[in-house]
């Protein structure tokens, strides 16, 4: 049983937002003694994740605050946060990634305030692709900002230092914008939950504009189950900002569950992965997995928001990239990155009647995506459909880019929600992620099925390699009847499970057929020295329902902790020795599917 | 009793839809005698309203297919209407006011098609300002439409050949376009109601852009009850049209009156009537009939809107004119009008980055705008603060122009719901109009009150001179306790009865005081050698009320028919001649009021 507990002491602090506050309400953490620690550790980043970093005056300020405040009123007290380095702080500079572009903001961005009166604490400003105008977190003067996972690798962006502070535990959550992909690539490539949300939620006042008529401020977080806290936070109705919306009335509940979902899914021929096999294959396993979360899968047609997409970059928006900065760009554009002054150059040879036109043409794909839309509750995609070196996009920074926006660019011009969730790694440990996306106003069931997303998948949060540790389900190991398509595996799947994966115990263990049944039962004994591995399965199952299997469990057998061949302890059926007595030794069968049709 | 029953007979037809299809039912009126005769009407106009008119062939192809139809089935059965001639008509060309436009439509556009399904009857396409570009009607090469009260005027444009085709009684109803107010200032121009409905309900398929993100089908007609019938025929969700849409669950209620409505009013320094002073004083009394009509009265601020409006000509907007037309513009403009030439030509220079700010701007007003329509239910404004003669617009076509667009330019900018009523007329007997505006999708709330409205004001129909024949309310003479503020005048009020004018009846009545009280009754007796001049009060009061009324009469009171002075013959209170026993003969103090001051 030493490794999890040993994976617990090598863990200093938690790493959800939730986690954090308890930690420090028991004490067990001090907020100044880590946000000083959390603050050097962002002083020592070595990814080009920031450009701009508070000073020891300016925590101070913040920890002078905090002790005023009562914790329990606070949702974010002395969370540790990062901004991207397009939205204001005061205190900092803001440079959009553009020296030249600098300035001092005389307030906060309306959505960093909500924050921080919510108790977060901003610990710097993050790099970004110049201007927001990028998905590959390489157009930057502070350099390119290095994957999490390996820093060959782009780490996405435009809001890359976010996501790389988030996924390599610098910050608990980030702020990101997102016009065209830039709160969602770098969140797959990170392997983090990128919340993109309805536009006009969150605010936009302090914000400098890509596209003022797309542009959403995001959330990146570990967890969906952060994300939902900091969009309570985060999402409050900014009269000043003009984009403003209020959230109409979802068509989906906000309690929603994978299971009987309609979700889309393009078909084969609708999917674009740039030669990358392994992304194809993870994203085929997503689907599996989808339908083992009972939703019914539904071929989607991608095409029209694909065309509606183009329209992006090839057609007027650019133009509302040029307004933004008009003044600067046309005094100082030498200022900007060469890939910049083409992209935002490009866009003053756009007539006025070439954005009416682009615009009736997006009207048109918005019809058709909408009535597809109708047909199916959420679609999944891929967030990107590859990922590339850093390398690779400085050979071909524009076509490469533009590649990673396949399946982001439409999402801002339709009007959509949209969440980024982690979706497993290829071999080389890259994460990959997909995109669920619904209608505008959709957010809270879109973060509902991010969290049921999050505890069946189980995986390593961000780049920590550690898996939830608040996470409402539990492995269990099944050995016997409870096992896939056995007598008793309904009591599983009426709690709520859902299987995980096939594998065996260590070598310590011997297996048995109680006395008794039907159902026959199986009875698995710790065995130093006599036992073999045993193939059993690892089901996921929410906590709260183990009570509930517990009661269905007779004497002799219990609920307890098994060993896996990894090495890896999880909780299983075990069985008490007085058991044994007048019981088959089957261990020889190597499990109990064996056991059923040899006997 | 002569006068009314004459104009009667000197009127061959109902004047609307309604009485229009009753005359059918009953035979009184044959479709196909009828329907000629309009078109002959139509072929002898001499006010420029038509540009092209349908054939015999092809009226006799309407009228088969009628025969075939129900009437019972079809709301619109045999009703013959007008089509602005920038809406396609299968069979007639459309030429958008420009011949070098000209085409041959394959089909009629999509509203067009309801409109016929339902059994209403084409009969041509009529005269425009070019392009649906100017508030005037003048911009024309089929020549000036002229304003149907007086030819020196100007019709109101851009269709200001359908508002005068059914002004003078040419059709019953007719399509409009408004971009900018095309289909409010020549209603009110032409003493008409004009429905701006909703973007989006009134499909665009097969119309001529104007500004495709702004322009709304209208309807014209001569009551807002026709309205309706009309909007229930007409909006019809296109499927074709991608900016169709659906409307969505309005704050007004369909049932809405008047009484306790919060009416939003422009203070006085934010109305301009551009020195016309009699449209000042007709607007002054147009809120205080609203006020009679029981509704609040809010000061409301208009410089946002009027804000809003400004961006229309001089921001971007334009761009969406020369989008529409482009191939032929740059190939033909200069066999455009040169005003258009001059307007539509300017939007060349406008860049892509200039739309884009001027759609912020326009939000920034929205936000504002929709603040303060948040404080009332309704805004009444004039629909327009001045009328040209042609030859002013003439010598100034652009300014004036302007001018006329001042409380209409910014309704469908900022997606309100508006509709054009009659509100009265100058001493010249020009019309004037006002228009109630909310905000999108309370299209059949404006149409309830536009109802309201129009029975409380009586005013003629169009340029009929005749008074609405199927109005739901008729005047009624009180002579005593029911007049004004007197002890029986409450049983008007629960009735629902509004206060029209004090008057006198012609020289031929007597009145008593009848015996008994209290309260003292009036009789009032027709008396053809020994009567005089009786100081009375018209009111008007719903019919379906009549009954109730008459049962809270006690004998020897009844209603009856009273003659006034000005010749015209009313219902009124009459008296039993067996009353007059015992009754004091108080003729001689010339009223009821009188009498009570000196007894």
């Amino acid at each position: 049983m030493t490794d999890s507990m040993t994976a617990n002491k090598e863990r200093p602090e938690p790493l959800t937002i939730n986690g954090l506050r308890d930690a420090y309400r028991s004490g067990e953490v001090s907020v100044e003694k880590f946000l000083r620690t959390k603050l050097e550790q962002v002083r020592t980043d070595e990814s080009n994740a920031w450009i701009s970093v508070i000073s020891d005056q300016q925590l101070d300020t913040y920890l002078v605050d905090l002790k005023t405040q009562d914790i329990d009123q606070l949702p974010l007290y002395g969370v540790p946060f990062a901004i991207k380095d397009n939205i204001d702080l005061a205190g900092l500079d803001t440079t959009a990634g553009c020296d030249a572009y600098r300035y001092q903001p005389a307030d906060s961005a309306y959505v960093v305030k909500q924050l921080i009166k919510a108790g977060a604490v901003p610990l710097g400003k993050t790099n970004l692709d110049q201007f927001a105008t990028g998905l590959v977190g390489t157009r930057s003067p502070w350099g390119a900002v290095k994957n999490s996972f390996d820093e060959a690798y782009i780490s996405g962006g435009s809001s890359s230092g976010s996501a790389v502070a988030v996924a390599t535990d610098q910050v608990y959550f980030a702020l990101g914008t997102d016009t065209a992909g830039s709160g969602r690539v770098p969140a797959a490539f990170n392997n983090l939950f990128g919340l993109k949300p309805s536009k006009g939620l969150l605010s936009c006042t302090g914000v400098v504009p890509a596209c003022r008529t797309l542009d959403c401020v995001t959330f990146f977080a570990k967890t969906a189950e952060d994300l939902k806290t900091l969009y309570q936070v985060g999402a409050s109705y900014d009269e000043t900002d003009c984009f403003a919306r209020h959230a109409i009335q979802p068509a989906l509940d906000g309690n929603i569950h994978f299971s009987g979902l309609r979700v889309g899914v393009p078909t084969e021929d609708q999917l674009e992965f740039f030669g990358n096999d392994e992304y194809r294959k993870l994203y085929a396993q997503s689907v599996a997995r989808l339908e083992s979360l009972g939703a019914e899968v539904v071929p989607f047609e991608l095409e029209p928001f694909i065309k509606a997409a183009n329209l992006l970059y090839q057609g007027p928006w650019v133009a509302e990239r040029y307004a933004a900065i008009e003044s600067f760009f046309d005094s100082n554009h030498e200022q900007c990155l060469d890939v910049i002054q083409t992209i935002i150059g490009g866009a003053k040879d756009l007539s006025a009647a070439d954005a009416f036109k682009a615009m009736y043409q997006l009207q048109e794909f918005k019809v058709q995506c909408d009535q597809l839309m109708d047909n199916v509750d959420v679609v999944l995609t891929p967030t990107a459909g590859t990922i590339y070196t850093i390398e690779e996009v400085n050979a071909d920074p524009i076509l490469l880019n533009t590649n990673l926006g396949h399946y982001t660019n439409f999402m801002n011009l339709l009007d959509y929600s949209a969440i980024a969730m982690p979706a497993g790694f290829t071999e080389a440990g890259l994460p990959f992620g997909v995109t669920l996306f619904a209608g505008a106003f959709q957010d809270e069931a879109l973060m509902t099925l991010a969290s049921e997303w999050q505890q069946a998948m189980n995986l390593p949060l961000g780049a920590t390699k550690i898996e939830p540790e608040n996470a409402d389900s539990v492995d269990l190991l099944v050995c016997g009847a409870h096992m896939k398509d056995l007598a008793l595996n309904h009591q599983l799947i009426d709690l709520g499970a859902n299987f995980k994966k096939r594998t065996t115990t260590s070598e310590h263990y011997a297996l048995y057929c109680l006395a008794g049944g039907p159902p026959l039962r199986p009875g698995l004994v710790r065995s130093q020295n006599e036992g073999q591995k045993i193939e059993v399965e690892i089901w996921r199952i929410p906590k709260k329902q183990l009570g509930a299997l517990l009661v269905q469990i007779p004497h002799p057998l219990g609920l307890g902790s098994v060993e896996l061949d990894s090495g890896e302890w999880v909780k299983g059926f075990i069985c008490e020795s007085i058991g044994i007595e007048g019981a088959t030794d089957i261990t020889g069968t190597g499990g109990w599917r064996n056991f059923l049709v040899q006997s």
